[in-house]
């Protein structure tokens, strides 16, 4: 691929081959709007619209990348090919030194919000070595598993609205648990407050409406792009609340997305296998076709006034289910995605310690203990620490970046009595 | 009250005294607007919001009723008051034929669409009547209540895409189950497909900012109106998958509201005493005002070219939890709602077998068989059923209605391979 005429470091997690979206503002304009990153700066989108075919100018016009999404792959497609191409050095942007000084912004200069309205989040537990860890943890080695585990991809209805973008401060929640040995329930701030490193992506092409399923072979149309998810949990709430109907308000204090979509099509080099599935799934969950990618992904922790330190490394490769076999699955009963609705794929965890995808596993339930650096230690996570998950893919010498997703907590609020 | 102009039949769930919103359509004019119900005629809020004070005059030009329930309960009994004023002989209205004869309109000559948009559904589980009998039915009765039960509202995220109005045929789903006895889980259409008995409010006023709660003592604020509800489930689905996260492609396959939103307002004559809670919750779900309703509540089914059998006689008021105990926990961790966000109940089954809220009940897990006219019997629902909800208040000669909730049951597609 040729150059770009913005400059791109060495090491940038966004070449001209990533192009991820996001939504931004600047001080002196707040409307929010669309743009690619590229480099340290990114491309207005909004700005250079016109410079794009027809039926997909008012997409890039709009607050949000749900219309976008909505267009479908050829629409992206497109739009894909048309900022790189913009954005090579000699464009007609690169010549345009008007228009240039307004559409290229820096990156340092920008606030970035959620990328979409999305109208439904489903969080899954694709994880084998996750759910491994937990089912030991909580049941036992011997039923470590559900019974139902290897044959479809379980997951929950999440909350949408309080999912936010990089950045938002997290607030320790108060809440109802049942202390080691209590009878009674008591109420205080969660004292067991963790992260989950996990991946998402965003639902794009026109859907399905209720009543039809998405076949498992056309799935991959409705995959817009990646973000990086921390879904932070409150697991002594999450314990005493979660039977029989599963986690409610452990999950709903807060979901953090990276700002960055990064497109399927950037992901393509980096197709791996599937993982290996045993029993073979039910036919509507077969699918041959690649989907699992090789992302690196990294969770540092990093305490009040201090550095931080690397506490996991990961990859999206250690997913036992794909995100089509998802889709499959959440539409097999006829429930309709939409344009913009999130899935997240779970606490992705590797099979060794040191790639685990929570504290709750990074410490074995309390008993171990996470050393950092400067003589701190973390069990669970503690007021002020701030969370920073970064993910990428890298391969003969080409990286694809995703950016950082940060959330720090900040302590719970008084109980009022 | 004084009468209105609009001809009110005996027996009509629509008197002056309910003014229930929806959102409607004609056939000569397809555009989404607001009404309210006034015997069997809709009056059209479009028409008439010029006027109405100004503050609310857009939210009464809107698509659906989010903007007027993010006003708050000052500017929902501004608009009652008003519209109550508009309806009655005399009024301006009822002098200006012009107007008239285009804002009253016939219920014959309207389409009915969702109320609101609905950003996120939470389903929660308030009847201890239906806890303790699908408990018994699960776990034996010895083990009937989980130990959290009556400590707080049990709860989960349901699938908003997939809320539709009443009258929206429901699709047989397929899915994955596992035979009783059977090693692995096979692929079919659900065989114990049900209905659930729910009634539901919209959430309305400012809502709350993620990390805030709402004390149990502001919730009233925030409670815009109630509806009626069916929750589909497919009972052999939810069996095989919700452990466990809980209920997932059993209850995205649909989920039927009334049209009408009854104000919180129009049901205050109807106020019981909050049913009694043994042990006292903790303080943050505690309190004094009553806030549970005397509401009848009835389900129908029809077979296909049948007449109807009344198969449940229920009430609002057998919840254990309140919708303020509802609302003060699901944001007690810091969840944010917003306006238009809809809160079920729960199958709401009351004490006596002829009270159940759902066929698993009814039938006791298909132990039993549940007779309907013409030597028709049931233990799910089949194809081509109907299930019909109906409510309404009754007092001193005052009857608020909720309309119907109307569901009729599509065949499965058939399984491709
Ligand atoms: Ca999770
Ligand atoms: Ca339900
Ligand atoms: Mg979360
Ligand atoms: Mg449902
Ligand atoms: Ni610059």
């Amino acid at each position: 691929m040729s150059q770009s005429f913005v400059p791109v470091p060495v090491g940038s997690d966004f070449p001209l081959e990533n192009l991820p979206y996001a939504v931004f503002s600047t001080k002196n304009n707040e409307a929010h709007r669309l743009c690619v990153a590229i480099g340290e700066h990114v491309l207005d989108l909004k700005a250079v619209a016109h410079l794009y075919p027809s039926a997909v100018q008012q997409s890039l016009q709009s607050e949000t990348l749900n219309l976008l999404m909505s267009l479908g792959h050829e629409a992206w497609d497109i739009v894909r090919a048309e900022t790189q191409k913009l954005l090579q050095k000699g464009s007609v942007l690169d010549q345009n030194l008007d228009l240039k000084a307004v559409a290229i912004v820096s990156q340092k200069e920008i606030s970035l919000h959620l990328p979409a309205q999305i109208g439904d989040y489903t969080d899954f537990y694709s994880s084998i070595h996750h759910a491994t860890n937990v089912g030991i943890m909580f049941r036992g080695a011997e039923n470590a598993l559900m019974p139902n585990w290897r044959h479809l991809p379980v997951g929950y209805h999440g909350r949408a609205s309080s999912v936010v973008v990089s950045g938002t401060p997290i607030r320790r929640p108060l809440g109802q648990t049942l202390p080691d040995g209590a009878e009674k329930p008591i109420f205080g701030a969660c004292k067991l407050l963790d992260f989950e490193l996990e991946m998402a992506f965003f639902i794009g092409g026109p859907g399905n409406q209720l009543g039809e399923s998405i076949p498992v072979d056309e799935a991959w149309k409705n995959v817009f792009g990646f973000t990086l998810m921390n879904d932070w949990s409150a697991r002594d709430i999450q314990k005493w609340e979660y039977v029989p109907l599963g986690p409610f308000t452990a999950k709903n204090l807060g979901t953090t997305i990276s700002p960055w979509v990064v497109p399927t099509a950037a992901l393509k080099p980096f197709l791996l296998d599937n993982f290996p599935q045993q029993p073979e799934v039910l036919p509507y969950l077969r699918h041959s076709q690649p989907f699992n990618f090789d992302i690196q992904l990294q969770v540092s922790l990093k305490p009040a006034n201090e550095s931080e330190t690397l506490i996991s490394n990961s990859n999206f490769k250690h997913l036992y289910w794909t995100p089509l076999q998802q889709i499959a699955h959440h539409t097999v009963t006829g429930c309709n995605l939409r344009p913009g609705d999130l899935m997240a794929s779970g606490t992705i965890s590797g099979e060794t310690a040191d790639s685990y995808g929570s504290l709750l596993e990074l410490c074995w339930r309390g008993t171990k203990t996470l050393d950092l650096q400067n003589g701190k230690s973390r069990k669970f996570l503690q007021d002020y620490d701030e969370v920073i998950i970064r993910g990428h893919c890298e391969k003969n010498g080409l990286r694809i970046g995703f950016g950082e997703c940060v959330g720090q907590v900040l302590p719970a609020h008084p109980v009022q009595q």
